[in-house]
């Protein structure tokens, strides 16, 4: 194991939690390399843990164990698990939708249930809440270290038992594409699509393009413009918005220096969809 | 030592102030590990900042040295001091009450003031609000890395010259138990109250247990209701209220994926009792 | 190099960006040791991303590589940069303004664009909008782990090059000196001005001295008091006023434990102007 351990969470970073699961780790292995991705998923927000898993994972070196804990059900039926990834990286957490991307677009090679007797810190039966620090922080940081190898996590269990949540399927006309806005790149509040770069492209749309944008929150339509497909943000003046792909090889709508989210009050979700569509001369 | 730093402070982490205490401890020694406990402690909230300590310290290896930076104060006669742990941990911290907390429930050893004069950043003397970079980030950096010994911090000080603040003392009737809301997790709006698990116990509650939960605000009672007790969240319904022990093995009230906090504007602090009571049938 | 890699922008730690550029910069040499700054640099805003520089650059070791992200003109034709300071650091940046603070006040060596066909993760070539990621990343994780030498980063620029914003110059009366609120101690609210410790000395002020304090926004004057020069907070009691030193010695005004912006509702740039004036008997 190269001993990189990188947490996610949506526990913040206002109080001590984090913090305290890097002592449990680094107790584990002094020398573990400790990163993070981000602990403000909004809480209980299984969905976001997800597809931020899915913008990082991959950038990391093979044998990254990461640790993600966005856990609405802990204490309920739902296993702890740690997933290998087709890439070979390891991703500690409680089976209940948070693999649903990186298992839909980079594939899982294996999934082990954390045998929680073997797998958990000692002396902290008595508590039932904390199980980032006392069950993920601590088998992540004995598998990163190498204390325990991946088939010492536990059972085997089968790929099928992985929990996926919805994803939306992309669907066509001849002349459109409709998606779902799946997230917002929350600082700069640019709307990011599930159709892919592959998807939009075969309805052979080109950079200087004006296409057709339609958003849908259910069946009202919210916004219909004509917007410009260019490579970069400096394609469109100051405060103008723009199609482009996204870091992640998908379609995005943002105002060049604003935010298209608050200008129109655009939320994300199955209940927000947007069609790009050819203009018909 | 075993090279870790861990910072904490008041400073948030929008300017600079954090990432130059690092620089500052880096100088230092390169190989130390610097890891953050938070730096959202709410501003000149010392009792924040000791239970925060409280929270997380125990977790990390032993011989870990804690910089810990919430100093209304800063430039008045409070002392600067290191306190060893009974656990063999250090804590750099003006001696304002931060220690308050680590002081009462696991123990301070001895207690070292800093001598300004060798323990400071050369040709700093100008500098006289940021002791969190030019004394503390340094002589923490020095400590953790071996430079200087826990007797080179400066002169001994008696326990007795700890400032602790004052802790709610748990109060008793044959059939309740009352504490304060010490602080809230803060993410998820539950409240965490003084009384200790063992403390709750003494009166034979039960995981299943209904029991009356009275909140004052001053004289004015805020909220009276009947809670299960139950182990983890999952125990009622989205939406309903729960007493759990939480992570420190205190008892604490949350609404399942809701902010019971909020739902209720409750407070912190001495203002804010919490009553457990049996339920007579 | 010592390895140290140092990461600043403007995207926040609500999402993956930060953590999927550290990967990157892993996956080049896995002994970096990665800190940061700050990421939260208000969006766009190139000024706060230089000051921030100019904080905290100075106090970390000889040869640390610190990579800046405030880029609201990526895919535009401002040219990507390795600046190499005369104390030894070294900045990876946009060339847009980032490098004024450091330029200014510490100074710059050398100049080197990026070659972005040699130093650019390969496979990236489609993705226009994360230069973050693909080039800034990527490049500062070559550097600090001296797989690529500074010449090897590309071509060197002439100094002139060096897109610097306006820095407001102080003015002097014989008993007055002016200068502008170049940015906010976020937390505290406290007002960093752009006058320098030894410009204010010029006028002969000493600790206890009561001074006139004039605040103008554009014409309008919006404070006007005799407010305390002392050597910290605590030389005046909680709620008043202070004239004091900062961190980076230049003077600041601030309120003990309240915020100065937030009482008044101050802002920053050169439409805030600030004048310390004697007081004549």
């Amino acid at each position: 194991m190269n001993r990189f351990l990188v947490f996610q969470s949506d526990f913040g970073l206002v109080d001590g939690a984090v913090s305290a699961m890097e002592g449990v780790a680094y107790a584990v292995d002094g020398d573990l390399k400790i990163a993070h991705v981000t602990h403000d998923i909004t809480p209980y927000n299984i969905f976001e843990g997800s597809y931020r898993l899915f913008q990082t994972v991959y950038y990391w070196p093979e044998g990254t164990v990461f640790v993600s804990v966005v856990d609405p059900g802990v204490g309920s039926n739902r296993k702890s698990v740690v997933a290998k990834t087709k890439n070979g990286h390891y991703i500690v957490t409680p089976n209940n939708g948070t693999l649903t991307h990186i298992h839909k677009f980079f594939g899982i090679e294996a999934l082990r249930e954390i045998s929680e007797v073997t797998n958990r810190r000692k002396n902290t039966e008595l508590s039932y809440t904390f199980h980032g620090r006392d069950v993920y922080a601590y088998t992540g940081a004995r598998l990163a270290s190498g204390t325990i190898s991946f088939e010492e996590v536990g059972p085997e269990l089968d790929l099928d038992d992985i929990i996926d949540l919805d994803i939306y399927e992309t669907t066509f006309t001849p002349d459109s594409v409709t998606g779902q806005v799946d997230i917002l790149d929350v600082r700069f509040g640019s709307l990011w699509t599930s159709i892919t770069y592959e998807e939009f492209k075969s309805l052979g749309f080109a950079f200087g393009d004006m296409i057709e944008v339609h958003i849908f929150n259910n069946k009202t339509e919210v916004y219909k413009n004509e917007v410009l497909y260019g490579a970069t943000f400096s394609a469109v003046n100051v405060g103008m918005p723009i199609i482009y792909m996204n870091s992640v090889y998908r379609m995005a709508l943002a105002i060049n220096q604003g935010s298209f989210a608050k200008a129109y009050s655009i939320g994300v979700g199955n209940n927000w969809l947007i069609t790009f569509k050819k203009i018909v001369k």
